[in-house]
């Protein structure tokens, strides 16, 4: 069995909540996989780097000085600090991208209609497991950034939660794999507000009327059809749960 | 066999030379590890974050700032620019640094009598051989930067060339090892504007007089220090050469 989790940003923005998490982590048994999420240091250095930022409709546009940035912060400066934690927490954490042993190979996102720049998207068939059931296999637990290889000589900055789903997709090819998806909330809930809102059980069937209804919107709504694409794919569960439930069986189980 | 490659920041800071050296790196047959120094891209992003440099006599202090820093640069940017680049060259590059899988623990260096911060040094013993030689005997190709475990739950800044060493001596203990650092002279040489005066071989007897003569000067000290060390602990040769003679077999032999 392998367990694949994601943790999110906002985790990874406050020491005392991340090193708590990755306690929690390192004691969880057995075969696993930890994809990050990138926080809000790349924007601080960036502002101090004086780097001009490009919004098309909402979205940030990843120049080369961002995908630099990115490629710093992310698989540098926070992919680091989680592997020494880790390793402090006996965790044997080998820190990579998905250029390292083409461990994920993402597309460029076409630049029409509109030019992300070096934005990739990932198909889960591009999921190098044969390295990740090498890695395991010896004991090491990868510790991937959101940053993949171009399939040529370069990177692409990708979402973290797909790499999560394409990597727990790939894992499934090797033995059976869950997915779970550490965030600040405690679930997925019918109201923001009421941390008792939490809806037990996501499917395929009950989504389309929860998105209608606005119960699931904005950023809930990509995150949601990743874990669904995830439970059609192969992955044995997906859950969305609060990081510090990360070893309790609570959250919401998307299936 | 093993090798095992230094390259430094002069070659790194050339991008036409760079990707030179790296598709004869990728050509080279047979198991491989490359080791990384820094170049000026941490000087120039320092300066542009406007960090303070503090120098106690003529060598950079590493603080936390500074630390950060070279881990994104080093372990982040470059690490990960070479990778994809290799892995462009069909070379099946994994980027690492000593926290990965804990293969290189490094020891803080004594505050007194000068404190310089986040630096250790590195006992050969401390290379995780075992963590490489799986590396290596799936066919993977490590590919480290100078930054280092602390055997805690941090990192420390190295010195590329001790890493270099530490590793072929640590890969001595798996199978033969040789060692090559690349530069961008064609070796040690006796007039440092003539590059027809490589001396060819140094060895432990010859080394004493050329650095009372000054003809072994200023950083080709440690160099050769370090070079020596590796012979005499089992590494079967070391060689300094120029980077485009990687796989031609010219330079200094130090034994």
């Amino acid at each position: 069995m392998i367990n694949v989790i994601k943790i999110g940003g906002n985790v990874i923005d406050n020491p005392a909540a991340l090193a708590a998490f990755l306690k929690d982590f390192a004691q969880m048994p057995g075969k696993k996989i930890l994809v990050h999420g990138g926080g809000k240091e790349a924007t601080r250095l960036s502002e101090s780097m004086g780097l001009k930022t490009t919004m098309i409709e909402g979205r940030r546009v990843t120049d080369l000085d961002t995908l630099h940035l990115v490629t710093m912060v992310y698989a540098g400066l926070i992919n680091k600090r989680i592997v020494a934690m880790l390793q402090g927490f006996g965790c044997d954490a080998v820190g990579l991208t998905g250029a390292d042993g083409r461990a994920i190979t993402a597309s460029r996102r076409k630049p029409n209609p509109i030019d992300y720049g070096y934005v990739g998207d990932i198909d889960p068939a591009m999921v190098n497991d044969r390295f990740i059931a090498s890695l395991l296999a010896e004991g090491s637990v990868p510790v991937f950034c959101a940053i993949c290889y171009d399939g040529h000589d370069g990177l692409l900055n990708c979402n973290a939660d797909s790499v999560a789903c394409a990597m727990a997709i790939g894992a499934s090819r090797i033995e059976e794999t869950h997915l779970t998806f550490c965030f600040e909330k405690p679930g997925v809930m019918r109201d923001i507000n009421d941390n008792s809102s939490v809806i037990p059980v996501i499917t395929k069937e009950t989504f389309p009327a929860l998105k209608e209804s606005g119960i699931i919107a904005q950023g809930m709504i990509p995150k949601i059809k990743n874990a669904l694409d995830a439970a059609a794919m192969g992955v044995a569960s997906v859950r969305i749960c609060k990081a510090e439930n990360l070893n309790n069986d609570i959250g919401t189980v998307v299936k």
